[in-house]
């Protein structure tokens, strides 16, 4: 018996003990996270599944794998097919699956810690049809079995200088209080790991690649607040920083403060906040508003100092990428480096800045048709070599205190000059990323209208990328971040509706990926800003372009650009060689010049 | 007592008699219908409103004009002030007013043959708060103290002819048997009058613009079908055209046979019938199916024989334009022609081809500053002077038997040459227009994505239109057909969702307006067909311009186009010139020449 069938065995062994005829195990920690701790990676630990985004439903006699359409190819490799069948969202439900396959009148656990209400109440109405029941477990069965389970990181949390943050944590909790004020509610829940960071000016590293301490928050209406938070991470530090108006609790206090809120009137916002957070608030009697998290917009709405910082971090993670595409440039065409290696080289460049906090996600390095594969993670027994006359995209970011990057280059890598065919992909794409970078748009105007002009040049070439055109990016924080979005709106994906605001950072990344052979993505985070614009109607916005790296020169057919295109990719990569130049050696510069010369 | 105060001091009257305490007066039919028979005009009537969409709400002591954002100067003109209060939807709605101003207690009437159920559901809702009650009414008040008012048309129906319509009306209710045998339900009622007029391939001529005629109908899962017409209107060439699937039956029995279907399930669209239906049915015991209207989708797409009637309509209907442009060429710049003798030019040269119905719809005919009112309708009262060295603008259409036109034309009253700022305007709606007119998209792609793509050369000086891109038309049906549209998706119009398929016509209406000086809309008909793409990824869309007519080359700044867009206009205009001249006498042949010649 190997050990994910050990552990599938273990677990059925507790659902007996714990009297349930199933068990739902999803990839998700109590704040409803992108992104979860080692301590909260319990589909992995169960199943050997090493993808980001799943879940697994657990019978006395079958067990199923519900993966989106990144990980259909994955979970096979990953998840033993005699254990699990293979099920694909959202095409099939969880809540429809079991509707199928439960047994009636049968007891399905869930721990309310890591599902929202949403999805509990549709997966119990499903249950219901044939008598059975959804059940919020007290102790995960998967914690109760695994042995060796890590703890919860016990990093500290760390102040996030107001040099850095731009706003005082009082004046953040402050327009909370007007907003609790608007809505006529006592408090509100924050449960957003991201959420909290930004409204106590507090970072931790608690979860890779996302500055972000486990912490939830209360905030009250005269705008003082509860922090709940393991007392290992609480330095005097933090405590002077966080200051008189927030009252630190340790982490296992928040449900009966939950339950105390008897009579208040209590916002919670159903999309980023477990079942348990409503369950709590039910038992102790309180009224619930659901609304949008109120940190939501101001987060994503960065001020003058964040938009500062962040243009600095893009220098400095713009220098590094430069001395990258050098090294590669150089040493690409020898064949003798690998994803890996390359990978690798990048984010040292990155960490010899000295200001490096973290990646700001797993580095995607694909290399030929590894490329084509969206959201690629190079192992051992994947890694490709870098073919001489061969594609290269690399994606990827920094977490630096001042900012977060995120940027993708697709590199040829040499001798000979890339095909034809190659080049007028490559360019269609670049056209696409220049339309909407140059956009501007009355205000009001959302991602899902401008998305057509990222792909009208591959369209007319009967082409089209399967991925989202832009998502948000924080501040020392979230490389996905709400609400906005640049996609389309059928999509699926949320935050195409929401309204682009003056401050705003969102990317700008098209691709075309031919399968089996190469991909292409061209990716910069822009800033939304207003436009003056002599003699306009109202409000206009447009894109200004933070991040600052050479768009690789030999993929671009010229032929196909227009004067406006050519001039913006000229003025582009002079603005690169300003910035970037004063930060490199002779070498690195020299090379700069030319990679950025005019077309 | 003037006769406007005459008639709501009656209607109170009369709403004493019938115990309520007010009354809502909309401008609708039993069919939903967006133009109405004068029969039905009742808000005219009552308050002396000429607009196409508003409604009043009558209280005992106070009363209210319910209008959007086109209407709100109209409203000022035409309904006194003294006794109705104006109001603009959607920021105020009728429910939320009545919510504030009705009495406690208050019981409202409404007349359900006038309203979707989900109004009346809204609008019951917002009165209980405060204990009141929305009363539907027996018989409407206003068609009590109307003296004199029209009855409804008794024109004949007629049938429509299978080389017009391609598709025999067996068939087309064979389809509606599969649709209702697929969704589980023993009949369908069709209320929207195109929609019956498109199931029988019949027409009528009982609403202005509009060649349907006043019916219901009830579509079973056999195939057969019950057609409720007065009896007035049925001539033997219908029952004959009809067949023995089709019963025939009074108007007047509609409402007994939706009682009759006792423990049927019925598919109803909400969107397009009354509650009035509703109601019916549920009295009756029926279940009822909330469900689009079945006929929505094949009315939309149309069938090749549709196709090739259209384009035949569109050369004719642009020769009579063509003509038109010549004559105003001509004698515009002697400054003696005014917006009613020039659109009564152009309807003359429509009826000269013996071929046209009916307009499609009012004559938009602005000169100058009117240009700038969307929605203008000369009258003797607002009529301009076509001035020398001005803006004209014409959106105009006919019903033809093959097909129903509707063109735009913006053109600039010489002797002069326009200033530079108008052609910079006129340029702009233009690159929109041709933007719009060569996309390529992919199958699935609906009209909010498109949209922009007609908007960026004038969001890029800061400028914008307040009105969609582009509507459906109807095959000889309506000029405003669903379900499809091209516009803001979050412009609040139904239909920028709606995936955009091939055979579906919608028109390319860019425009831009400036207060107090010009209009500019450059309008054709589109059709939506299949691109074959060497090499293409899927299956991708385009559009095939259909309507054909010169853009006034005068207008056009050159310098601000790119070799595409020339030869886009090049192009264009050669296929006019040779679609339009053999049409033409010598006269008119020469001028055409000229105006479509290469830029």
């Amino acid at each position: 018996m190997n050990t994910h069938e050990a552990r599938l065995v273990a677990l059925r062994q507790q659902l007996k003990h714990q009297n349930l005829d199933g068990f739902v195990v999803p990839i998700c920690d109590e704040h409803m996270s992108e992104y979860v701790g080692a301590y909260a990676q319990r589909l992995a630990w169960l199943t050997g599944f090493g993808g980001s985004a799943g879940t697994a439903v657990v019978l006395a006699d079958s067990a199923a794998m519900f993966v989106d359409g990144r990980y259909t190819l994955q979970v096979r490799d990953q998840v033993d097919a005699r254990f699990y069948s293979y099920e694909q969202v959202p095409a099939v439900s969880i809540a429809g699956w079991l509707a199928m396959h439960a047994p009636a009148d049968a007891r399905i656990g869930y721990d309310p810690w890591l599902h929202t209400r949403g999805w509990a109440d549709a997966v119990g109405r499903a249950l219901a049809h044939r008598g059975g029941v959804l059940v919020a477990v007290d102790s995960n069965p998967v914690d109760t079995i695994w042995q060796g389970r890590p703890a919860p990181s016990a990093a500290p949390a760390v102040p996030h200088a107001l040099e850095h943050a731009g706003i005082g944590a009082d004046a953040k909790r402050a327009g909370v209080a007007r907003w609790l004020a608007d809505n006529g509610c006592d408090a509100v829940v924050i449960a957003a790991l991201d959420s909290v960071a930004w409204l106590f000016n507090m970072r931790g590293s608690d979860i890779d690649c996302t500055p972000v301490a486990l912490a939830y928050a209360l905030v009250h209406a005269d705008g003082t607040a509860d922090l709940f938070i393991a007392p290992e991470k609480v330095t005097p530090e933090l405590v002077a920083h966080l200051g008189a108006g927030v009252r630190i609790a340790p982490r296992e206090g928040f449900v009966a403060s939950l339950e105390g809120l008897t009579d208040k009137r209590v916002g919670v916002d159903p999309e980023r906040s477990v079942a348990a957070v409503f369950q709590a608030l039910e038992r102790g009697g309180a009224t619930i508003a659901a609304l949008t998290d109120p940190v939501l917009v101001p987060k994503a709405v960065k001020n003058p100092v964040e938009i500062a910082g962040q243009r600095a971090a893009q220098a400095r993670d713009g220098a590094a990428l430069a001395r990258f595409l050098h090294w590669l440039d150089r040493v690409g065409p020898q064949g003798e480096q690998t994803e890996l290696t390359a990978s690798a080289r990048l984010e040292g460049e990155r960490r010899a800045t000295n200001a490096l906090i973290d990646l700001s996600f797993g580095t995607i390095s694909g290399a030929g048709p590894n490329g084509a594969i969206v959201h690629y993670s190079a192992s051992e027994a994947t890694c490709r070599r870098l073919e001489p006359n061969s594609m290269y995209l690399v994606d990827s970011g920094g977490q630096y205190r001042d900012g977060t990057t995120d940027v993708t280059r697709t590199v040829w890598i040499g001798p000979d000059a890339p095909p034809a065919d190659v080049r007028d992909r490559f360019t269609r794409v670049l056209k696409g990323h220049i339309a909407l970078a140059r956009a501007v748009f009355p205000a009001g105007t959302n991602g899902a209208q401008l998305d057509v002009l990222a792909r009208q040049f591959l369209w007319a070439a009967g082409l089209d990328y399967a991925h989202g055109t832009g998502h948000g990016v924080g501040s020392f924080l979230s490389v996905h971040e709400g609400p906005q979005r640049i996609a389309k709106a059928q999509g699926g994906q949320a935050g195409t509706a929401h309204a682009l605001l003056p401050g705003m950072i969102v990317s700008n990344e098209p691709g075309y990926y031919r399968a089996g052979a190469y991909g292409i993505r061209i990716e910069n985070l822009v800033l939304v800003e207003p436009r003056d614009i002599a003699g306009a109607e109202g409000e206009f916005l447009g894109f200004a372009t933070l991040t600052h790296a050479p768009i690789d020169r030999r993929l671009i057919d010229t032929a196909l650009l227009d004067a406006a295109e050519r001039g913006w990719i000229d003025r582009y990569h002079a603005d690169v060689r300003s910035l970037l130049a004063p930060q490199l050696d002779v070498a690195d510069r020299t090379w700069l010049n030319a990679a950025t010369a005019p077309l």
